[in-house]
């Protein structure tokens, strides 16, 4: 890995003539929004390429909490970089979600994303699967002009490991795979959610800002990976639609290994078990809302939302530890509160 | 764009051990195999992993003709380059053919790919859409690996403009568009076949020789390039199976809009028109063999095919005089003679 000349302390004062101001979210928003606009192809004679190019601007244009970028942008203010050299490999961040979204919609058969029908159910499948492509390639042209050395090779691990981890979870659907441990789900967890919400954008931030991340970001940001994760999970099945964006027990009905459904099945008896089990193999469109209702009553009766939660917390608490040492040092104060709020309303979302 | 210095005529003995050296066929594959097998992830003790990385050698390890790598390691002697300087780009073109190639038979519902079942007809569609993605990131990571002047920007490029004909491609065919006339047709087979096989392969070697690309590789390219796709939709019309590799008439299964279909088209009373059309816009499960003959004999009739044809050979005399200038002045005259050979190849394969 080619990586250049880097410090832990930057005093170049060029990259610090802002350094304490924390960005607020519309500001970010709207930079984000405006290098992208500026870097997407917008109209075409062709129609045909015109309409590709809406397709790349659709996810985009639907507002995200922009929660990774928000943290990479805080995270090079921390270290003492400023909001324009953060701003590229934000935008890249926000491009490999997007891209990625696209894909995993249709992967994973989704209606909905960001509160509108995914992208492939407005318009066909194979035209949405090129849409990614091209959304994808204009996420590498972004991270190749940041040149910030070490986020290219941040990226490709940030990918590599996103991909096992979207395997793993299609993989085990796919083979009707219902005997998935905790340890099996952490692994999972850790390749992919934990990995590029929370441990990339802490160390895309640092490299932008000209700083070797300190490794322990990378444990901090796994523990409060994992923390999102559950609660996200837990959120899918007892949140409400309003806050949460996403349809409600819409992991249930994709058939998802949720660490609450691994613990179910690893503690029901035997005809509950087959119960829940033929529930979640019957295809989405046969699903029956009764069927729905008695996996989560099984799940709170059984206490699999408590133990999620509980897992949850262990998992916030320590990263929250984690990371406020590796941060105690760092100039921007200002930006390192923000992190340890992003940080703390991420491990115990309630939307 | 960033580019490094840059020569037209370079000297550097380092780069001109072997200039004049050709590569044989068998072993610039066993040198693309070699690297590519060094580069991919091999095996994983997580199960569902492991078959993620089976599934990305898949295409790698079915042998295609490498065609468009051949081109590109013959460019890179031609202008003085060596093997070594080429490898990597070569090793990435084939891996971009690779990806594409899995993500395009979803797209296009192909049964088949050189010879075997396409790799979503091995396994489930959506472990092969994220396949084809992880295929894609290792692409990059070689391209960024390569640090080759000018070389990331081609890459870019090629790919921008796929995807763009791609959808132009999948566009007409889900928009039942058959209105396509010869220069529509033209403006797509210039965004997708002529520039990834011919185009970027002539200037990515150049570039691996660190010589600025001649413009008329550019332009010699892309008449090659078309001469070659209208020689692929004959041969998928009229060609052997054994040789060609792919099903017969395979296009008229898809309904794709080849140079024949257009003139077809436009040339036909109304009464055959409706009944071609009838016949292309069938699914392809219910698609009857009598009619896809009428459509063949159509065409046969109305001097489709010889009309192809015709503009085939019209591309490819102006693309090789193009050609044969912008290689005169160059140092590699063995290579020189190779990639004559191969577009001469390309512009009048019978197989």
């Amino acid at each position: 890995m080619k990586i250049g000349p880097m410090n832990s302390n930057p005093v170049d004062p060029s990259q610090t003539s802002h350094p304490t101001t924390a960005v607020a979210g519309d500001d970010l928003i709207r930079a984000i929004s405006g290098f992208t606009d500026q870097l997407l192809p917008r109209d075409h004679a062709i129609p045909e390429i015109a309409l590709l190019y809406k397709m790349m601007r659709d996810y985009p244009n639907r507002p995200g909490k922009m929660i990774r970028s928000s943290l990479l942008v805080a995270s090079c203010l921390a270290h003492g970089g400023t909001l324009a050299a953060a701003l590229p490999l934000a935008v890249a961040l926000e491009l490999f979600q997007n891209w990625v979204l696209i894909h995993d919609d249709i992967e994973d058969d989704s209606d909905e994303r960001r509160g509108k029908p995914a992208l492939h159910r407005l318009h066909p499948v194979s035209l949405a699967i090129n849409a990614g492509d091209a959304l994808h390639v204009y996420m590498w042209q972004v991270v190749h002009q940041a040149n910030v050395p070490g986020a290219f090779e941040e990226f490709l691990e940030m990918i590599h490991r996103t991909a096992e981890g979207q395997h793993m979870d299609l993989g085990w659907v796919e083979a009707k795979r219902w005997d998935i441990t905790q340890m099996d789900y952490l692994e999972l967890v850790r390749r992919k959610t934990a990995r590029y919400t929370v441990v990339s954008p802490l160390k895309l931030g640092a490299l932008a800002a000209g700083c070797v991340p300190d490794l322990r970001l990378s444990d901090a940001g796994m523990d409060l990976g994992i923390a999102f994760q559950i609660r996200d999970d837990v959120l899918n099945l007892t949140g409400d639609f309003a806050t949460y964006g996403k349809e409600i027990a819409g992991d249930l009905l994709e058939g998802k290994r949720t660490l609450m459904l691994v613990h179910l099945l690893g503690h029901a008896d035997a005809v509950t078990r087959a119960k829940v089990v033929a529930t979640l193999e019957r295809a989405r469109a046969d699903k029956i809302q009764a069927e729905i209702d008695f996996v989560l009553e099984q799940m709170r009766e059984c206490g699999s939302i408590s133990h999620a939660q509980t897992l949850a917390e262990t998992h916030a608490k320590r990263g929250l530890e984690t990371l406020e040492a590796a941060l105690q040092p760092l100039p921007g104060r200002d930006a390192v509160q923000q992190i340890l709020s992003t940080a703390r309303s991420l491990a115990s979302r309630v939307a």
